[in-house]
């Protein structure tokens, strides 16, 4: 639930949040650069955490695509290839950096961030199911470990290591997740 | 390269960083807390910047024990319970959540974590090496995106989604990057 202009509290909250970091994001600055009153704002969200948890959860541009192309191995790598793009391309990869990067720094947004990855897994859990009734998964398979070790290798790689995904990125992330990276046993002949 | 007291100038910059953030962190609170000389630490280290990756690199808070199982699945499975006690047990985990974290914000510690990681790479790199020697990988496996994907996997787990590790997180995140988590045609009988 948002008030009218909602994207625009929220499209500002995360510009001023990615310009100033969370300690000079204000509802003050969030009401001038929307054009909200102030007052209006707090009536919705009794703090900025408050407000950002609503902006992450609700603004379109950290918006996910649910893929549905299929097959597992194209979803996730459309859902890897997304979150490729979250993390890298402005003006998202900005927001996303300096929230993420923000939530480490400050006990009251542990629970946003809780909270946007949980929304996160909700949506790609319809992936999982999907493919659980295709039998492409094996038994006991758990999307949120698929999920974990796809994002946080993006994480990793881009925002930690500083380096490009390569062309190649999504799919190899996928196929080591689903096909492994181990060899098999010789098959007898 | 340190100068004597090299570990006690390491111990007080990860602490400082621990308490005070990046911004806290200074080369005279360090020289205060160590015992050590302000101008013998700007000798050794011409900025704060330079201090901390010394530091990050070569204190023992942080040094991972390079496992020799005599497996992949061993010696992985060792690097992911490692990397759990780093980020998840004081005081090694105030360090490395308080470091990476800033390395977002401070594009001047971008460099720092990326050597970081390269640093740690090539330490992990032996474990692929013996591996690929004994024959356990698949043609063309990547040793970055296989630690990618579990040091990622960690990471978001723990840090972002602020999720205790289960008892059984380092062998299920292994076997899901070794064995895969599709399941496989069926073989003809």
């Amino acid at each position: 639930m948002a008030p009218r202009k909602g994207q625009e509290i929220f499209s500002a909250t995360l510009a001023l949040l990615a310009e100033k970091g969370y300690e000079g994001l204000t509802v003050e600055g969030v009401a001038e650069r929307s054009g909200v009153n102030k007052t209006t704002i707090y009536r919705w969200w009794p703090s900025k955490a408050a407000l950002l948890a609503a902006a992450l959860a609700e603004s379109e541009v950290l918006a996910l695509d649910p893929p549905d192309t299929g097959s597992l191995r194209g979803d996730l790598e459309s859902l890897v290839a997304q979150i490729a793009a979250l993390l890298t391309r402005p003006p998202a990869a900005d927001v996303a950096v300096a929230a993420l990067g923000a939530a480490v720094h400050h006990p009251e947004l542990a629970e946003v961030a809780r909270r946007f990855f949980a929304d996160r897994l909700a949506g790609e859990k319809r992936v999982f199911e999907r493919a659980g009734r295709r039998g492409e998964l094996v038994d006991g398979a758990d999307p949120m470990l698929v999920m974990d070790l796809l994002a946080g290798a993006v994480w990793l790689r881009t925002v930690f290591r500083g380096l490009p995904l390569g062309e190649d990125f999504a799919a190899e992330a996928v196929r080591a997740v689903l096909d492994g990276t181990a060899r098999r046993p010789a098959e007898p002949a």
